[in-house]
């Protein structure tokens, strides 16, 4: 006889490790309990639906109980909530939600994979505010839409800039909405760094959204009509998206004793078991480790859940796994821009004081005298002594998740920055160029790695200039008139080596151009010729865009 | 005082290496010698010259002589042709081209790079042969556009379907011209197997490129505006292109008695130096080894090409290479389809007797409920034994190279199909799905590594059918409608498990579906109720695409 195995959370991981439970075994009991009427919906395409971008809401539906109760012989009980689990017992209470009937089951294995839930601080006023909504379910899509269709909103305002909120400013400005951005950071997209994000505030400029950085919600009034910023500053909204950010769903867990992360996260180890070794914990709801400094991180997103899924089905069915951490790759399009990363950003190796240097690069997505292609902006981190690969973030308009993905599998093949050299990938004019941008990061990295080159990075310009050191601007005159740092005087590169004699020897001399190319390139003729030197990493371009005005 | 470092070659490899040696040195002299009238040009971008996908003919010459001479204090020579190599003296004969005169320059440092060059069979009436072409060079380009923009060529035939033809026929297509393409061998784009390749047929006849197979040229006649072929089959010409491959520029080397490899190429250590340690040789013309095998391998492509032309320089500066081999990625775009292939195909593994295993699969570019997804078909082919991943081939309309960046990214990190799985890969609808394909053949391929699936491929299907074997189709009946295996009994998934005793206990069970997800299914609802069985790899697409008539 099979064993009887009950899955709190029917979406991302719960329906995930369901299939793969039933592949291993015809025999056991799977019952599956989801508080929502829908399981299995593609809560990532839910903001597309609000936009008209996905036109049909069935397909949101990925699976239908219906239909996977008899695909893979499940009970599947929807508008259930677990509501008590007894440890001793190894039983579990469940309430119907249509009826209010409250019942026992028993279970020989479980597996708590309830996701996470919106954060909503209570701000004052909140209580009355209308048009508030925030978007995690298929019933919180049909709200939104709803009040879209029936109400034409003019003006919504999305707090958080987060992914979530800036899919829902695109998808909400799709329907013709005027949307305002509120973050209380100063960048939005906090997986890459302010400098990276910078890049995306044009895009959003460009495309009428607005932006307000470094304030937040002070208060609703008017029933959410108008929205006091702490600033002072008051915001009209017909319609307010609240998406700061989410927090496990770990009520359930605590409840039963089952010990939380500093961050509410659930506690588990390398085989996703709770210190119960009968409860699993899987998906938004689990405290990961992060992959590359093994720290506490909650990283809520489809891959770690659908994967986690499928290992704790393995496990329960006798095979050995380990899960080893989360890198956290990630994207988000805005607009017409994709935004990539993978493993750890600056801000986070600056906090644990790593040993950490960073490179920009600004290559085109494919050969330049190929049509359509356009610069990825990457930017590589990297560990100051051993060259191994920390993190990558990308912004671009095109090909930005391959390279992304591509230094994701490096990191996991445990490559650094040198390999990156060495990656052999595909190429033919309309896909990339001879060396991809990912080499191209790579030959970059390991020059700063093995001083061929040395950089300063946007942050050191206003220090440099202040303090009236040589910066030298070696792009062409004309590029200058459309921005140049104050301060820098201009050699182009084809007068450098006739015009040293003008340079004094006894100081550094700092070197920037457009993206980083020439500027290295004056940089080892001055080197070769006994200079200091240094160069800004990113030239003008990753410059320009963290110190423009936002 | 510097060197005396002399390049043959100013292409590709040859401009790499200047490049890289000015960066490293200033003292050193260093000199290019080339052939022909441009420098440093976009060789894969000449195709679409001709196609007038890329409008302006100075995008294809990225350095010109004066820029690059001046950008890198380089001593270049265009129409300058090395004609002889004295190695004892470290001498090399020069000719230039304009005036004839031949002069000699003494070096410390000599680099080949002289490419290769297309092969031309001297088959009968080839001389008295009008319009036929070769494309390698700007010149071959500006004479093959030159015809079709004045001799308004209606037919025109490509010999040979590699991704040069391929790409011809695109380009003559887009001209409004009719193409015929003629390929000795059973299938184009060689890097992928039959069943690949299968796809692309599909492709080439929805845009009206006509494709005869196994059969080849066998004379010229009427001044070559009748081909004959080997089949007696005679085709009209107005514009024929020959492109049936490349063989080494090797003759300078070989005249210098330098090694050369049983096809041509010149030998060199994994210090690209010849058998003279003063003379490197980079790029199309030398034999390499093949990174998985490490067997001798010829692999005229543009990244090898330039990566090694960025090693030698490194090496002539004293810093230690090492050129383990080459992969072999390549990508190409066929009309609006993609074809991309990295590491081993099995028609090699075959060949060297390997102990291998493919598994087929086509998940969705990206999330099948965001607009714009369509299928990724990719192969993966590993060691039966390790799991090692020794090559992967994708086809597709979306998202295909990428596939192959990331597993060519892998087999660098000496991943295997096991890992694939746990690569964690940037999803947002737009771009990829929770479980990206790599990841889904990841499973699949660890799926039969650890025999929880066995697989039969489209080749078996045949001989399973004439012995009357069972074989369940466990697609819905309508999906047969358009297309099914002759002798295969229709059995639906979601059936199946009420009608196992329909099922004969004592027989294998081979089971397909249409791309084999379902077939999987229906594989283990039949494993674990005690069912020998096998699914077959792709399903019923694999299968069509390789058994359909061209
Ligand atoms: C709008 C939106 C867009 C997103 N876009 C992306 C994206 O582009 N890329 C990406 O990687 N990730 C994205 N995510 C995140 C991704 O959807 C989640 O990381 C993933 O769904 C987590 O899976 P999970 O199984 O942990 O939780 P969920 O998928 O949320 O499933 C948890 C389920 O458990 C149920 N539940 C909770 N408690 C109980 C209980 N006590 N009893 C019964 N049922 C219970 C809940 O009702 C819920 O349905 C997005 C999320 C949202 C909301
Ligand atoms: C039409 C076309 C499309 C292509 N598309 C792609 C693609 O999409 N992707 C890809 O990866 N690769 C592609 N390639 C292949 C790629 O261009 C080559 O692999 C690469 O250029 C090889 O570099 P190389 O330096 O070895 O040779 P080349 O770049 O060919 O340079 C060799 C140069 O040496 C000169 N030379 C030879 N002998 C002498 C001599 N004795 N004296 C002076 N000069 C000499 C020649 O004139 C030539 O200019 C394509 C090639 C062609 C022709
Ligand atoms: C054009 C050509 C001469 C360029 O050679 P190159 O200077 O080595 O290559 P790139 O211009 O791409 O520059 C690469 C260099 O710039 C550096 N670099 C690139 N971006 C940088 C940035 N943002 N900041 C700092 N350095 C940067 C790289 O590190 C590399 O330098 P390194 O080799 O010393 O490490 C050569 O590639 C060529 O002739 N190509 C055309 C022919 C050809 O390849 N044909 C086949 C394909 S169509
Ligand atoms: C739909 C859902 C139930 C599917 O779970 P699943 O069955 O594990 O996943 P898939 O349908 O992708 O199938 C994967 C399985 O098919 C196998 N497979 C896929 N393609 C195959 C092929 N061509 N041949 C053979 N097997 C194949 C894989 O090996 C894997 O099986 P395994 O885990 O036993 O190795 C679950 O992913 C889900 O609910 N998703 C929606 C919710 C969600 O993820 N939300 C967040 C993102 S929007």
């Amino acid at each position: 006889m099979g064993r009887k195995i009950i899955i709190v959370g029917g979406v991302a991981g719960g329906a995930t490790a369901a299939a793969r439970l039933r592949r291993l075994s015809e025999e056991d009991q799977i019952i599956m309990i989801e508080r929502g009427e829908y399981i299995s919906f593609a809560n990532c395409g839910l903001p597309y639906y609000i936009g008209e971008v996905i036109t049909d809401r069935e397909a949101l539906l990925v699976q239908t109980v219906e239909g996977m109760s008899n695909k893979f012989n499940l009970d599947i009980r929807n508008l259930s909530e677990a509501i008590e689990v007894n440890r001793e017992k190894k039983t579990i209470k469940i309430k119907n939600l249509n009826t209010g009937e409250v019942y026992e089951e028993s279970y020989d294995k479980l597996i708590l994979s309830p996701g996470a839930k919106p954060i909503v601080p209570p701000f004052e006023g909140i209580a009355e505010a209308e048009h508030l909504f925030t978007l995690r379910t298929v019933p919180d899509t049909d709200q939104i839409k709803r009040w879209v269709d029936e109400q034409h909103p003019k003006e919504a305002v999305v707090i958080g800039g987060g992914f979530i909120g800036l899919e829902m400013a695109e998808n909400l400005n799709h329907r013709g909405i005027k949307v305002t951005i509120v973050e209380l950071g100063n960048q939005v997209m906090s997986p890459v760094d302010y400098e990276m994000a910078a890049l995306i505030n044009q895009e959003l400029k460009a495309n009428d959204v607005d932006l307000i950085f470094e304030d937040g919600v002070k208060a609703f009034q008017d029933k959410g009509k108008t929205i006091q910023l702490q600033s002072g500053r008051k915001l009209n909204s017909d319609l307010t998206i609240m998406s700061i950010g989410v927090q496990p769903d770990s009520e359930l867990a605590q409840n039963a004793n089952l010990s939380l992360g500093s961050r509410g996260g659930i506690l588990v180890n390398e085989q996703l078991q709770t210190e119960d070794e009968s409860i699993y914990a899987i998906g938004d709801a689990i405290e990961v480790k992060d992959y590359i400094q093994q720290t506490p991180a909650m990283i809520p997103l489809a891959w770690p859940a659908n994967r986690q899924g499928r290992l704790v089905a393995d496990h329960i069915n006798g095979r050995s796994i380990s899960y080893e951490g989360t890198l956290g790759t990630s994207v988000a399009q805005v607009f017409d821009l994709t935004v990539a990363a993978t493993g750890n950003n600056e801000k986070l190796l600056k906090s644990l004081n790593k040993n950490y240097e960073a490179i920009h690069v600004h290559p085109a997505s494919n050969a330049s005298y190929y049509p359509g292609g356009s610069p990825v902006s990457l930017k590589l981190l990297f560990d100051s002594d051993t060259g191994a690969i920390l993190g990558a973030q990308g912004v671009g308009y095109k090909g930005v998740e391959k390279r992304i993905d591509v230094i994701a599998t490096a990191i996991k093949g445990k490559l650094n920055v040198r390999d990156l050299a060495d990656l052999e990938l595909a190429y033919a004019p309309p896909y990339s160029s001879a060396k991809d941008p990912v080499n191209m990061a790579g030959y970059v990295a390991a020059n700063v790695l093995d001083s061929e080159m040395n950089i300063i990075h946007y942050h050191h310009v206003s220090d440099i200039v202040d303090k009236g050191e040589l910066l030298i601007d070696v792009r062409e005159p004309r590029e200058r008139d459309g921005g140049m740092i104050d301060g820098s005087i201009n050699i182009p590169l084809g007068e450098l080596r006739a015009r040293l004699n003008e340079l004094p020897d006894d100081r550094h001399i700092y070197v920037h151009c457009q993206v980083g190319l020439r500027g290295y390139l004056a940089s080892t003729i001055l080197k070769n010729n006994g200079y200091q030197t240094s160069n800004l990493s990113g030239g003008y371009k990753t410059y320009q865009a963290a110190t423009q005005k936002s």
